[in-house]
Order: structure tokens, then C-alpha cells, then sequence
């Protein structure tokens, strides 16, 4: 599909089930969406109708371009991914991802169980070819604006061409969503020689040597390497990248408990931590999911969104507008070209 | 050896080449240790003797209790690690550890070259038995006091009872240098539950699970759970551990980077970010090698007390007192005893 082919206006299917606050955040987001892109895109609402109607006539929703469609069940966090699947089939993750492998919509965005969105999109919207296993990016701050983390968590056990095609998929995104100019690739290891590390990091650190003309790879980073913004792409397997991201999204409530007990008593002291919150709210705005609004699954045939249990409307919104930047720079045929001509 | 046979007092052999300023720091940060102590320890330094006697001739040592032991090499930053044992037999690494396998001392400490610190105190001073491999344990901040994430980069490929042996030699320093009772063993994992994870903590858990008799295994922790000091003591391979060490060292200076970009030219917020150092600074204190001294090297038959490069006199002083803690401690024995009977 080339980009005349693009429908106008891009359709997104929003799972409005996915977040804890379901379907309030959802309609909420998608509303203040809708209305600030002067109907840019078109929302399609899966879920529980009866549901969705209800808050979607708690809106001023005069003029927006909309349409619901049901579905009876609905996944929750508590569920087995995969089993989910089966067991229930007229869920929103499962009805909404079939609609989109149906070509009923040009992405689907959820806020709903990661493991599950994973899966579906992965089972029924099969991986582009090429590509080992569909990847979670996830963007990290640091001195020179966002940098993309991948794999952040979807694949744990990595074999190293799935780390090639992790750097691979996460340029692209870098590139067309992120606005990065020829995005720097940095493979995260424990240090700079290429000998560093564990087997893992080592046989792919020979394989982007060699696959050097498809990708700005800069070799080696290192945890230190994160924040400062040495690459604008970071390589990893999905478990450490798992949990550099948490302990990293921890480090706010840190400071301000931290600050809290420095302040102690103090009212000059308790002032100056309150003036604190903004700075340090800026220094991490890039992981605020309220503010990037949710990770992308890179790799399959289809554009996936996958949001926060504790989405507001703010992050659906910013969800939604990630979904249509993913579908205009049309990612996945460059994730095809690129891993057809390389591999 | 019981309490009874601890020599008293604990001689301790200080690699006098090690850090960058060597040997200002270590001569600086024993007379500073020797003086606060009242030469509660006698300190042994190893090195170019003429060097040394010069530095100390700068420094008021009357009363003091040291000694100088000759070494003519150097390792630095730059050798192989393994390769620079042979190739500087002579070297203050290697003199200091033979002078520690040959009882002359009760421990060494040194802040130069890590992997050939590791690489000597494991090929000299020899495994205790039961520990697969030696492991170095760093500190991290929490809201609870320090915690101890283990292994922060000895071994960089695992098994799942190389982490088991991680947690029982963790939780030991944690009880005895860190004055934690009872330590809390948290296995970091991706998830809460058993079956999450790569494979090897997978297996690492069943371990964990299977001999919780020995310790006070908490079950798995994220990476979230670092610095709200959920675990005392946290068992990672040393690839994720070191990562993890490098990103956390990271986050002060990017604060203080995003801050100062924050205040911009107007005065009073410059003024407030420079107040802000202070509280950051306590935040991060238990990261702080200058505070710490240095990590361990658990699991070899001695004690080794591995420092920063750019250790100063309080950072080598803090080094000198972990030794001390760990001797007195009799850590080694414990871990012997430990790993004897469950396994």
C-alpha cells in the first residue's frame, strides 16, 4: 500500500475497555482528540455499546466523526494473555484487532492488558516478514529529547539477529514518529569495546558491524549512556530494558519522597521541595504517559498502541495521536523494505 | 579462624597505585583513616616505595601505624585484566593480594583496575567453596536506607545458582557490613509472579523458593522496587546489574543538567536549582562513592574492597573501613558455612 492508497481520514480503533478508568478515559480522550484535530482522524469505539453510548452522551460530541462497535467481553489485567484470547472472543482487544487484520481500520490502540494486545496483534495480525518477534519501545528523557529503549519488554529471552531487528524497527520509529534524523544506534552493554558483555551482546554486536551501512550504529552504550542522549535508539533484550524502564519511571516518586523528608518540618524548606515538582516534572516529561500516551508494538502487520493501565483522557489523546503518526509514516512498510533487503 | 584468632589489630594492604590521583587519595585517605581511627588498623601500603615515602613525607604521620611492601609495576586502566597478572608479576594488584593469600594481611583494598582487582583476588586468594563465581554487590539509595544489588558486574552470563549463591553472599554483607537484620531477598524479575521472566529467573526462583529456610527470600521484585527499598539486598546477573548501577549513577547529573536548563537566566531560579543540590545530593548519598568507599568482591577466600577510579582521600578512607566492617564481620566465614549446608 503506497501512501495513495492511504484512506482519508485514518481510522483508528480505540479498545474502549482498556484502562482502569474505562470507558471515562477513553471517550474523554478520543472527544478532546477528535475536537482539537477538527476530525483529523475517525475514532472507532470497541467495547461494551450500551456502555460507550452512555458516556459518549455525557459529551459534547456534536460534529465529531465517530462510530461504536460492540463487543460483550472484556479482557482484564488479570487475565492470561493468551489463554484471553480463546477464552474470550467477542472481547474489545480481540474484536477491535480483528477488525483492523479485516482492514476495517488503519491502527488499534489499547490501554488495556499489554500481554494480551501483545498477543492478539501478534497472533492475529501476524508479524511482518523478517521479523523474529514483535518489540515494545519505550521512550526514555534524556539531555538531547526522547530516546527510544527497545525492547522494553516483550520479548525476555533475545537471540542476537532479534536484537538487530530490534535496532532496525526502533530507527524507523525514531525516525518517523520521533523526528530523529538519521537516528543514532547504540547497542546497551556494560562497556564501550566490542568485546565487552554477554554472548548475547557480543554476536550482535559482530551482527550490526557488519549490516554497518543500514543503520547510524555508534557500537556500545552503557547504563550511563541512557540520559545523556549518546544514541537516540537504545538495543536490549526486553527484560533488561523491562527493567531499566521501571526503575527509571521510579525515580520521580523518589526524589519528591526524598525531598519531603528533607524539607521536614521547614516551611521555607516544604515551599522550596513544592517549587521542585515542576522542573523535575519537566526533567522526565518524555516518560510521562500522560505525555507520549502509549509505547508502540513494532513488528506486526498492523499498527498497535499500547497505553497505561492508568490512562487518563490526556494519555488516550496522545495515544491516539501516536497511532496516526505511526499509520502516516507508514512504518511498516519501511520495517518490511528494510528487513527484506538486509536479512 | 574464630574471633578468638583475629589478629588484632586487622592489617589491611591498601593498593597505593590504584586510583587516578595514586598515590594522593590513598595516602591521604589512610592518614585520614588512621588518624579518625586512632590506628584502630594498620594499613599496608603497596607500591613504588619511593613514591609512597615521598607522599607520606608530605602528610603529618607521627603516631601513626602503617607500613610500605615494595611493588615496582603498575596495572592500569588500560590492561587486560587477565593478561596484566602475568604480565606484571610485580605489579602492586599482585604483590598485595600474594601478601594477602600468605596471611601477611586481613584484606586488600584497592581502587584500581576492577577486572584485574577480580581477576587476582579470584586466581590468587582462590574460591570459597560452594561459590561458583566471586560477585561484586554495589549499593543503591532507597527510601529504606542502602540496598544491595548483586551482581553489579562480575559475572556477566549466569546460571540460576550462580544467583542463588548471589542472594546467600548479599544477604550475609547486608547483615553484617550494612546492619540489616534479617535481610529482605528480592529476586528482580519482570513481574510479581513466580512464572514471569526470562528463563534463568525462572529457574533462579524455584532455587530461591526451594531453600527459603536459608534466607528471607521476599520472591520477585521489578525494577520499580529499587528505590522504594522493597528488598534489602536485590539478586540480578551481572549484565543487568551493571546496567542498572551505571543508569542510577547517571540520574544526578542529569538532574542537575535538566535543572540548570530549567532556570535558564533568571537569577532566582538559578538560585533555587543551587539549593536544590544539596537535597539531591543527600537522595543519592548511599550511591555516593565518596561516602561508600567501595563494593565488595564476595566470594573469594579474603577480603577485597574494590574502589571508583576517581576516588579521593574520603572515598579511600571509606574503602579502608568497609575491610575493616568485613573482617570483623567475618563474612567469609559465614558464606563458607552458608553455602555448605544447602548445597
Amino acid at each position: 500500500m503506497s501512501a495513495d492508497h492511504l484512506r482519508q481520514p485514518i481510522r483508528i480503533a480505540l479498545d474502549a475497555m482498556g484502562s482502569d478508568f474505562a470507558p471515562v478515559s477513553e471517550v474523554g480522550g478520543a472527544v478532546a482528540a477528535l475536537r482539537a484535530s477538527a476530525n483529523r482522524f475517525h475514532v472507532v469505539f470497541v467495547g461494551n455499546e450500551n456502555v460507550i453510548r452512555a458516556e459518549l452522551a455525557r459529551a459534547d460530541t456534536s460534529g465529531l466523526e465517530f462510530s461504536v462497535v460492540h463487543a460483550s467481553e472484556v479482557i482484564t489485567m488479570h487475565d492470561s494473555p493468551v489463554a484471553a484470547l480463546k477464552q474470550k472472543p467477542d472481547s474489545s482487544i480481540v474484536v477491535g484487532m480483528n477488525l483492523h487484520k479485516a482492514g476495517g481500520v488503519d491502527a488499534f490502540v489499547s490501554a488495556g492488558n499489554t500481554g494480551a494486545v501483545t498477543a492478539a496483534s501478534t497472533l492475529i495480525l501476524g508479524r511482518i516478514p523478517g521479523v523474529s518477534r514483535p518489540t515494545i519501545g519505550a521512550v526514555f528523557p534524556s539531555e538531547h529529547g526522547p530516546t527510544l529503549v527497545v525492547d522494553a519488554g516483550a520479548v525476555t529471552d533475545c537471540k542476537p539477529h532479534f536484537l538487530y531487528e530490534f535496532g532496525v524497527m526502533g530507527s524507523l520509529y525514531a525516525e518517523l514518529v520521533l523526528k530523529k534524523r538519521n537516528p543514532r544506534v547504540g547497542l546497551l552493554n556494560i562497556g564501550e569495546e566490542s568485546s565487552k558483555g554477554n554472548e548475547q551482546a557480543h554476536e550482535a554486536y559482530q551482527l550490526f558491524a557488519e549490516k554497518k551501512t543500514q543503520l547510524n550504529f555508534i557500537g556500545n552504550v552503557e547504563g550511563r549512556d541512557v540520559l545523556t542522549g549518546a544514541a537516540d535508539v537504545i538495543v536490549c533484550d526486553g527484560f533488561t530494558g523491562n527493567i531499566l524502564l521501571k526503575f527509571a519511571e521510579s525515580v520521580p516518586s523518589y526524589l519528591k519522597f526524598q525531598f519531603k523528608n528533607y524539607a521536614g518540618q521547614a516551611w521555607w524548606k516544604k515551599l522550596l521541595m513544592g517549587i521542585m515538582r515542576q522542573p523535575l516534572r519537566t526533567a522526565f516529561k518524555d516518560m510521562d504517559y500522560q505525555e507520549f500516551g502509549g509505547v508502540p508494538l513494532l513488528g506486526v502487520n498492523g499498527v498497535t498502541i499500547i497505553g497505561h493501565g492508568g490512562s487518563t483522557p490526556r494519555a488516550v489523546m496522545n495515544m491516539l495521536y501516536r497511532a496516526e503518526e505511526s499509520v502516516q509514516g507508514q512504518i511498516n512498510e519501511k520495517i518490511r523494505e528494510a528487513l527484506r533487503t538486509v536479512l
